[in-house]
């Protein structure tokens, strides 16, 4: 059997990023993919006629890579809609209340604003202060790893209404709770994504743009040359990776092998723990498996006749502290008078919802649209959603966490290569880290470190 | 082929004990071990003509079945050597020294002292009003949950030397940093050993005695039963569980296959999660693999001429903030002239040691008891070793570590059983949880569990 020069594990941007630029160099490459498709974390859905994005959708502001990707597939990118007031649903203070806001914070006590503001950019300034590539570094590291998000939340904020307002923009940013993640984990990610409010913001944020059509297409895009020359395995579950006398040894459960000089591992590590690998890999690369458990969302695509809350003067964007479908945006087509919100229920609340019957889960959703937009949202044309939790190849997104101790303990495991083992993903990324736009650069990256060591063999 | 009443998967204290209850109801049972010896996290060495525990190796106060079963297996039950004082090594204030002390607490600043003694009469009080069926209902449970354990200890421990103790304690007690730990995990720990002081002591604490000959004998013990009737399988790497019509199909690497109405999974979920359910488990349950990671240890036992240190004056024990080999004791043969010291790798350093060469290794185990113990330590009889953090069928040791939200976000899913698969484990127990102890306790819950649902089934 022909020994490649390298084989891909993952068929994400990640994967299909790496395996694209080495096959460009004229390296054999092949990509195995576990599922029966490519895109990993992005995934498509009919919903009323359309091809609507169910897992990762956005091109935020800064994501050059996939913006040329975008362009260069042909794609139409379509800002994301956000003319409008947007919606705050609270437990405290409020009682019950839904509210409209403009701008980054919502319009609520003035001492939660004044404190929220001024956590803002304690949280700016510190995470501006790490260094992409190893935050592990930085002066504080050790007393920012060792400490829970939660737990700098409660020194830094004090109302009740401040606290409920930044644990909404955790949770939809990381799909998990302050009380489980690094405060250095925290500051590292926004760091990577130009900061607090652009994480949370559409306009010149990370939720800028999609891209007409869907996100997988571009991801098809990537594999198209690939495929064209059989680079591309589908089904390919991979569970062991065996180093043999001049190669690496990579087979799936279906018992079909393949041989390289190199592998690259483009996957979260949750899910590469689930691939035995002999020798055993050091103990802290091995380890990060168990240290960065994936986030919980289920995403929910939700078709209307016409886009009714625009009429109201809102946007579609909305927020809750406590309702089961706690971030929603409009996602209607952009042109035609039909209309459509898409929604995430995340965090540990999505776990739960995971294991209640679909016809539960969906009722609890439209009772969310309804408290948000009223009446009219209970009487959808089209319903459509992907729990991300328990699909068995992702298990869980958008992305693994970054848990106390993590980055200081274990930090650089995360990208150092290993006896010919490389490693991509957007977990392994510096910039854009957790988005597609981290994926497509970890892959380039992965890819240029295969392209340095071959090249060094052969001279 | 034949569906039998339980398939347990895990031959150690967990699964033995489960199957050996169950096999003595007249169940048709069987044990499937991927490893090529039972005994799971116990195992024993040779060294200086001796055979010694190079895993679990101690009956702690109150451990009243693993007594019952030494005693069961007619095995010499041998008080731990705790005769003269002790040395603390610390960092910061005593500039590098090597102190002597006596009792629970070093004799060290007087404020370090004080803070101690009330840092750690407050953990017992917290932890004494823990549930040990149910932690995360407590009434702080969330605060206590959402927080490390070095946030805890740098707000009640203000001197370097008492914070210095606290991370000896806990990195002994968990072989993890505090700063990983959730603090309510870090209590329930407590309240399931008799707390904290029992956690760190010899006489009537976790390290009260040993078994002559070594503790893989009791597990052979309650393993001789079943193998004799041949319910004991080797070298079986179970890699899928598949629901069947009636029943379940459990699959090994080597393709072999059995069927059983139950299915006890004996094993730590950072090792359970390699096993792949068909159909997916619960979220919670599959969640908790990737929150509940292994501590970091590496075991090692040095041979001497003569226990030279007990002519000092020393009682073998020795601890230190800094020094690779931060835990020691004494485990010198009960009668005879010869000497030997046991001790531990913990914590981070584990894992940096466990990737460095063992002649590397072994040297900085030996300069750590030279510190200790002066030159004569320089000169062992011999020399054993087992990285624990490596083992491929362990992954790390001594136990699942609570990370913070594990509890409050997953714990239910610890113990609930589903669909007809149990858990057991020493992650799993209420009492006794991280010791053989909680091991063969959560054997007889899971054992007793299924004797109720397949008694339920036959009515």
């Amino acid at each position: 059997m022909k020994t490649l020069d390298c084989l891909i594990i993952g068929g994400g941007f990640a994967g299909l990023q790496c395996a694209q630029r080495l096959h460009q160099a004229g390296l054999a490459v092949q990509v195995l993919e576990a599922r029966e498709r490519l895109g990993g974390r992005t995934r498509v859905a009919p919903l009323a006629g359309r091809t609507v994005d169910i897992g990762g959708q956005w091109i935020g502001a800064g994501h050059s890579e996939l913006t040329a990707l975008a362009q260069a597939a042909g794609a139409a990118i379509v800002p994301q809609y956000a003319e409008g007031a947007r919606l705050l649903h609270l437990t405290s203070g409020h009682r019950d209340r839904v509210k409209r806001y403009r701008g980054l914070i919502p319009n609520a006590n003035p001492l939660a604003l004044l404190e929220l503001d001024r956590a803002i950019r304690r949280l700016n300034r510190d995470s501006q202060s790490l260094s992409l590539d190893a935050p592990w570094q930085a002066a504080q590291a050790s007393r920012w790893d060792h400490e829970t998000l939660a737990t700098w939340k409660q020194r830094h904020l004090r109302t009740r209404t401040g606290r409920e307002i930044f644990d909404i923009a955790v949770r939809s940013v990381m799909t998990a709770e302050p009380g489980m993640l690094s405060r250095l984990g925290f500051l590292f990610y926004c760091a990577s994504n130009n900061g607090f409010e652009a994480l949370t913001s559409v306009e010149g944020g990370a939720q800028a743009a999609t891209v007409g059509g869907g996100m997988v297409q571009l991801a098809e895009h990537l594999a198209a040359p690939l495929q064209a020359e059989h680079r591309v395995a589908l089904n390919a579950d991979v569970h062991r990776i065996v180093r043999t006398e001049h190669a690496w040894r990579v087979e799936d459960r279906q018992q079909r092998q393949w041989h390289a000089h190199r592998v690259v591992c483009a996957l979260p590590p949750a899910l590469q723990d689930r691939i035995s690998v002999e020798p055993a890999l050091p103990a802290d690369r091995a380890r990060l498996a168990n240290r960065m458990p994936m986030g919980s969302v289920i995403k929910v695509v939700v078709a209307y006749a016409t886009p009714f809350w625009r009429e109201a003067g809102l946007s579609g964007e909305a927020v809750s502290h406590s309702l089961p479908f706690n971030t929603v945006f409009d996602a209607s087509p952009r042109e035609g008078a039909t209309g459509a919100l898409v929604g995430f229920i995340d965090g540990a609340p999505a776990r739960h919802w995971s294991a209640r019957p679909s016809e539960e889960r969906r009722q609890a959703v439209l009772d969310s649209l309804v408290r948000y937009f009223g009446p009219q949202a209970a009487e959808p044309l089209d319903y459509v959603e992907h729990d991300w939790v328990t699909d068995p190849w992702s298990r869980g997104c958008y992305v693994g966490l970054m848990t106390p101790g993590l980055l200081t303990e274990l930090g650089p495991a995360l990208r150092t290569p290993w006896s010919g083992i490389h490693w991509a993903g957007t977990e392994t990324a510096t910039e854009f880290c957790g988005y597609i736009e981290g994926a497509i650069r970890s892959g380039q990256r992965a890819a240029d470190e295969v392209l340095t060591a071959l090249a060094d063999r052969r001279r």
